[in-house]
């Protein structure tokens, strides 16, 4: 298997991973091919995410007064298996680099065999909702995310 | 074929209809039944009916900084024929009854053969994005709703 | 509260729940006004109904191989209370009637604070995958459907 | 900005694209922030991808019959601009590079004031329905992809 151009070492890639939520496919996220639709697995990168950094508290909880929210800058998704209704997924999230005022989130979803069906990453970055513009993270932030890197 | 609870006359309740929105489904919209999934129809509902009450005029723009907003107080959908990815779906909505706060909106879809695939009808009440309480029309909007009925 | 016509009593309609999944609502199931969107309680209650259909084990598994599947008939939902992202949902699910190639389905779902957000009912019905055709239930399936309801 | 790695010189690769599908954002496709969720932009890939490749020709009908069927090897998204509700969205797509059995197909996204919102890419591989391996395109297919690159 070719690797994704996010992953040097697979085997240190996937020792990385600590955290992991598991997924219930829905059935509304298959498709006519039979298989889990190609959108869902972004749907479930997002559900991840959002526990994953609600576990971390490193941004603010996710409702609209917040000042400072993070927005997604970039996403990719590698799809190794195809996946199936009924299965179910263990999505794990880690933080793979904390930049000024963004990090990169990796992504790896195991099936009940323990197979890896879904590889990922995606740059987070905190704006300010009013400004639209990115704010870097202060210290208490970095140092949270420094230490779950 | 039985008729639904909100329709009498079903020639009638047909001819009652003007305005539709053509629907292009999703691939995504699509299950591993291989039709659309039966969650859709509501997702096209949503959308003939936002159509349907921009060119009424009735409500504001639908922004979060409106006051008045319209919110779904019931829905439901009888599915008469399977849909498939590929049709191009034609959505009719009409306004069925007019209330003191709510409005009755009937929907009625039809497949590229010109077959009745889905029908439904939903209450759609004005509320105060405010307070959540419900607010009862101003004499401008009984009249576009009074002679769009 | 002006009670949907498909509950009689409404005490002794919420006991007769046994059977209830917990839905965790994804953060792409809320809309732009914050809050869920109204098309995601039919996914909730597709999940459920699911659960449950497969706990009662009255339907072969969801595959495309099997010959009788179950298709929607109808659906509908009240909107009791608006529902936001990060509660817990328990979704209710019952079968309220049987008929002879078809069943009623009930839901109902509580939030956190156990308050009624949603309640919902719609007909499953027994169709031939081959010819589309209503399939009677047989013997083994109506003793199922019959204890459980 | 800095180019996503797929992208080498953006103005001819901008050039590049001559079919585009206009894109109608669904309601249930915003999010609790107030724009169009993170997710959707895979859907829209999906639609004007299919779009295209039915016009081109090149893979049989997305019916569950045919032998030979296009799969999503990977997809990747850069979001350039918040999108919203009730933009019209043209979505541009062309086929990047040709492979023995799977070709790179690029994506951009242009909101009504003609701002490029979206870049993205997706390698689809065509495998057998059968067996799920990969298929090499025939002859014709070759033509149809290379003619379009």
């Amino acid at each position: 298997m070719k690797l994704p151009s996010y992953i040097t070492d697979f085997d240190s890639w996937k020792k990385g991973f600590q955290f992991y939520t598991t997924i219930n496919i829905r059935f509304s996220e298959t498709d006519m091919f039979g298989h889990v639709n190609n959108v869902s697995p972004f749907i479930y990168f997002e559900e991840a995410r959002i526990n994953y950094l609600n576990k971390l508290g490193v941004f603010g909880t996710l409702d609209q007064e917040t000042e400072k929210v993070p927005v997604v800058g970039d996403l990719q998704c590698d799809f190794l298996q195809q996946m199936y209704f009924g299965e179910q997924i263990k999505l794990f999230v880690k933080v793979d680099y904390v930049g000024k005022s963004s990090i990169d989130i990796h992504y790896m979803a195991k099936n009940g065999k323990d197979d890896i069906c879904l590889t990922g990453r995606g740059r987070i970055v905190q704006i300010s909702s009013k400004t639209g513009k990115s704010e870097p993270f202060n210290e208490e932030q970095i140092k949270i995310l420094q230490h779950k890197k």
